[in-house]
């Protein structure tokens, strides 16, 4: 059992209209409202030890990135929460880390639900406005692939907070973890510049080939520009536990980064880097060689 | 613990926005766009034994029910769904229910997400649309009591399946549990004549108090007629039980029925009973006398 099974059965059922999107796209006059809901659940995304503060605005990003991957306005949220009674200030500290996310992204709670539930969940949906649908699969052949966002640290940083020590020591790591840096502050120019875009929600590559796997082309990944995207927490955190940070920008999982496809013509938003192309063969590449279709899915992994 | 002291916690995390009323009211152009977000819980709104397809259909019904309370269409919605696998069907059966039930409905299921989770939850979160805004408490002194919808019956469906036995001697009382009348056939009703709505779903009594709370005056029952609409199942099922309808017609929780204010003398729908009228004491009465405020909370009682 995994995610996409689970999806291709949902499709068949509600038919092509759940179109498995980052966000849903619903033409209103002339523009469109861009809904999406993503979940955070108990010993799945988190463990009720954790920071309620951190969690509530972790919930409130990973919803934004959705939108802003699309060249959205983030515009409100309703949030539906399960729990199991007030316990001991966790809700407080939740909301007050939902409350200052929406303020950071200009967003009003405006609505929510609640229920008794054995295992906390915040379910948030949140409500976006862009004049323009982008989908995963515009993209042309010869275009630039552009990272916005960190990739790997967000998995290194569940690592550290799921072993429970050394969080002092791998603190940036534990706050990209928590507060990942979302296509918020570039979304005006996804909105003007980019043919194709997707949330990088599961790992760098699943999720490229779910936009090749919606396009006529593929995607080929320069290994010297990928690997000069890894940022210092992260060689240190891999060089103390021995491990490879290429696989972890790769195959990662919950990095809320953005990937887009743009004419190489065009302009680079700041912080923003290129780190691949659209080539002809239909696959996502390093260098020229196919790479594994895998990444984070809880379906099969979870704590 | 109960769900009005969590409310009061976050109303005062996130503000006024947080208004709680059954949906929330986004001006959009010359319209409202109202949205509203309601979830099952396994354990604590449903059994995994249940039948699957009715649990989809319920949780469409639930949604519906508070935006066509407002006088709403209801539109689009998005399905967050908590699993730990596919589970023998279980999800086909449960989206072939939510695909039924948003054809009744009008509605386009758009997006949703799936997570892992211990617990299966089903969150429904829809988006409806309206020409008005109609609030908890702009009702007037003498205006009308209406209701549409059943109630009590679903609390007496929820009994006989947690008792697991006779479902098919108290089939019709199941499917009002499953299959709640809701308000969607009066939207248009509502919309034109309303001067206050509520969807009444945890309880009669608790959510005519809660618009007496927003209001500027109370509500007067009348006995004889809300005697009058205990309906046959119910009177047959309360008379094998030994317990007192009216009872379960005050309080019972999950009617998903709803009850509006309107002028006296503007027409009423089909299938719509005047129950009471606006009075100038702040309270909820029967023939006079306050009633106590308590309905269904699932904090304090759940299975």
């Amino acid at each position: 059992m995994n995610e996409d099974r689970l999806l291709k059965i949902i499709k068949e059922k509600v038919g092509e209209e759940f179109i498995g999107d980052d966000v849903a796209f619903i033409r209103w006059g002339d523009e469109f409202l861009l809904y999406t809901v993503d979940v955070l659940v108990e010993n799945v995304h988190f463990k009720k030890d954790w920071d309620p503060y951190m969690i509530g605005w972790k919930t409130v990003s990973v919803n934004v990135s959705d939108i802003s991957a699309k060249g959205g306005n983030p515009l409100y949220c309703l949030v539906s929460l399960g729990i199991k009674g007030e316990e001991d200030g966790f809700l407080e500290k939740l909301y007050e880390g939902i409350r200052d996310a929406s303020e950071e992204f200009g967003l009003k709670v405006v609505g929510g639900n609640l229920s008794y539930s054995r295992d906390i969940f915040i379910d948030l949906f949140m409500v976006g406005v862009s004049p323009r649908r982008i989908e995963r699969g515009g993209f042309e052949k010869g275009e630039k692939v552009v990272l916005y966002g960190n990739l790997g640290m967000s998995r290194a940083g569940l690592e550290v907070l799921l072993e429970g020590k050394d969080r002092d020591k791998w603190s940036d790591i534990i706050d990209i973890h928590f507060k990942p840096k979302t296509s918020y502050y570039i979304r005006e120019h996804i909105r003007k510049y980019a043919t194709a875009s997707i949330d990088i929600s599961d790992g760098l590559v699943i999720d490229l080939y779910r936009m090749v796997e919606r396009g006529k082309y593929g995607i080929n990944l320069h290994k010297d520009k990928v690997e000069r995207i890894i940022k210092d927490p992260l060689k240190r955190y891999c060089k103390h536990k021995g491990c490879d940070p290429l696989e972890y920008v790769l195959y990662g999982g919950e990095d809320y980064a953005v990937i887009f496809t743009q004419k190489k013509s065009e302009p680079l938003p700041t912080g923003a880097e290129v780190i691949g192309e659209v080539v002809e063969e239909r696959a996502v590449l390093l260098d020229g060689k196919p790479l594994e279709r895998k990444g984070f899915d809880h379906f099969e992994k979870n704590y």
